[in-house]
């Protein structure tokens, strides 16, 4: 089975990578560019059977910080 | 209007984040994980009326390396 986890910075938490793409598209003549954020998004191939709760494990111990990031889960 | 774009290196090019994700997984103890990809998602804030055709612009000018990395667009 597959799933695909998307890690977005929570609202309110300062994103520079996400302001660097806004300012160059802005330089680059793309008007009306009012907000960009950056996220990750990670694939992930599992054995069959492996439940969401196991895939949530997942993302509380190592692919989020929950601290400043918040995750998706979406299984495929 | 809002819209994100998914940026995934191709299949085939070497993805050694990924690959580090699913160590650190194995690690964990999280069993059963075949394959771990990393991409990235790039969420727009842009102003009403602009097309995807622009959208699709800015990936081939900025957002993604065509070389390498495949992008979809998704209009929300």
């Amino acid at each position: 089975m597959k799933a695909r986890v998307h890690v977005m910075l929570k609202n309110g938490v300062l994103d520079p990578q996400g302001e660097a793409v806004r300012h160059a598209l802005g330089s680059l003549g793309f008007d009306g560019v009012e907000g960009v954020r950056q996220g990750k998004v990670i694939e992930l191939d599992l054995a069959d059977g492996t439940t969401e709760d196991t895939i949530n494990e997942m993302c509380e111990k190592l692919l989020a910080n929950t601290v400043i990031e918040s995750y998706r889960v979406e299984v495929l």
